[in-house]
């Protein structure tokens, strides 16, 4: 399985070039658009969902294709990794970052390949897709051992507000698992009690939770977080 | 074939979660996204429009996957309905009330089966979607007959906005052929004729008409409704 | 493969029960929504995105099918045309104009089937789907060859806005091919000059350049030139 998570939304045709060129070139590999509103230029918080949404939904053998990359047609390599039997395939921008910081194991590679026709500002279509589908199909000749540029100074956790979903709930970039059970979440100016879904708490009443894929959010029962407390992308959360 | 019908919104990962689930468990099943955007938290009006998609886009042998579930990792059940040869999968909470309520044959089933990994806000992914896929593949054995919990104060046709589309045209939950061929509709204080579509009124001029559905729907020639009218979600609807 | 191009947008359930239809009637051609924002009641702006998108993401053997389709259920009738070995399928309103104009070989086809349940307001799942599906297995019996109807007013290249993406990117109607390699656009009152892409020009500079289809796109550096100069589709962009 082909795993898309890019930061294209889904206007335009974006999304579409790239599943045409992957379904042309591995027929057979199911193609899945994980998540397309990825946050904007920001490979640093976009990493974030991108390392719980690895562990949570991509198996041994699936290739993640990661494209938040405002620095395309620049100086910036592509890269592919194999971080515990799933590769992924990218700008090696800092996308993979805490992926990698999370590996149990991790190896890293340049892509040699490139194509005939390389647009300045689509690489996802013209280099990644094609890449990923060689990939899924146990093909690495386009690979060599390299590393990838780290990012030391980026958290682990960043607190901060890393996406707003439909409902208005306010993905952080922390990990519930690494915060205390009865931690106290600051957002909007409001203190935020830990519950653990939205049932067990009043309707309108803010709090946070683990969500399904283990980050803490930041929700409101029946309600809009986000609005409630004029959340978006970027705002922080602090644990108090 | 499987068909999603949700409220989660084009954004975040839940429908590439929720189709990754289904595709690895149900390859040779295509899965078709029929509507996300289905009203959020409101079962009641959700429903309406999964019962007419019901019987226009799912055939005898498809599993209509539904999940619109704010009440999900609290008291409501799960529930696996057959209704004229279709499989319904999704929460008790009367997402499925009109769709039995029309139905000529149906049958409704508890899930016994529970995931060794149960999130608390996500049974789409981790519950729903495994069942759907075992349904779909004709295996039925997580399956015990029981009643569902039923909601007979629901109106058969609620007279209110229940989806406003891209081009602004207002579906409501109003069967048109229960309504009478000269029937004048009020809807944002605007009296509104019958026409047969867009094309037979004059640009810029509000009325209504049999949409695709079945449903009846409010829209302007070349222009919004939801605009023109103020109607969003929930607008009230009157028959005059 | 078959590609939707449309204006549908993502809510509802059209782009769900078109691609249901297609699913069903040709299980083994592969679907992909190649774009289903392009602008709404605009075949003429619309048809320069699906133009360059016909060249770039469709081979031969592939179907575009195309609803950009104010006038569905009126007059305008139903149309195929099979350009430079691909198949277009949608309504003769002037969306495959560009297409047609551009081709180096081109035939058109009168649609001669209709369905037992036409729909007045959704040919794209009733009426085109349908053919597309026999078109893609290489069924032709519907076919009459009969000319298209022709907008030889229309322009090659509209000086306007045409799409609007996720990052502020503003895409217009001019092939950057056609135009000198130091022009300069206006747009929203703002003189741009060409670079080759986003990582050439500073952060928040206002730019144009060739963008991954070929059209002469609007953009700043890490920012919104949407938001920045005030452009939606629609909008004027002259070449000073």
């Amino acid at each position: 399985m082909i795993l898309l998570f890019t930061d294209f939304g889904f206007g335009g045709p974006y999304l579409g070039e790239m599943t045409a060129v992957l379904r042309r070139a591995a027929p057979e590999v199911p193609v899945v658009n994980l998540m397309a509103d990825a946050p904007a230029f920001r490979p640093d918080l976009a990493g974030c969902l991108l390392a719980v949404l690895l562990e949570g939904a991509v198996l041994p053998g699936d290739v993640l294709l990661g494209v938040v990359d405002p620095g395309v047609g620049g100086a910036r390599e592509p890269l592919a990794c194999r971080v515990d039997g799933r590769w992924l395939v990218g700008p090696d921008n800092g996308l993979f970052e805490l992926a990698l910081r999370r590996a149990r194991s991790a190896e890293t590679f340049r892509i040699a390949w490139r194509p005939e026709r390389l647009s300045a500002s689509f690489h996802g279509r013209d280099l990644f897709a094609p890449v990923a589908a060689r990939l899924a199909r146990g093909q690495r000749h386009d690979l060599e051992p390299a590393p990838a540029t780290r990012f030391p100074g980026w958290p682990d956790d960043p607190p901060v507000v890393v996406h707003v979903d439909r409902y208005g709930n306010a993905v952080t970039g922390l990990r519930a698992e690494g915060l205390a059970p009865g931690a106290v979440l600051v957002a909007g100016g409001v203190r935020l009690a830990r519950a653990r879904t939205f049932s067990d708490v009043p309707p309108g009443q803010p709090f946070w939770y683990a969500n399904s894929s283990g980050l803490a959010e930041v929700a409101v029962n029946g309600g809009s977080a986000a609005a409630r407390l004029g959340l978006e992308p970027g705002a922080p959360v602090e644990v108090a």
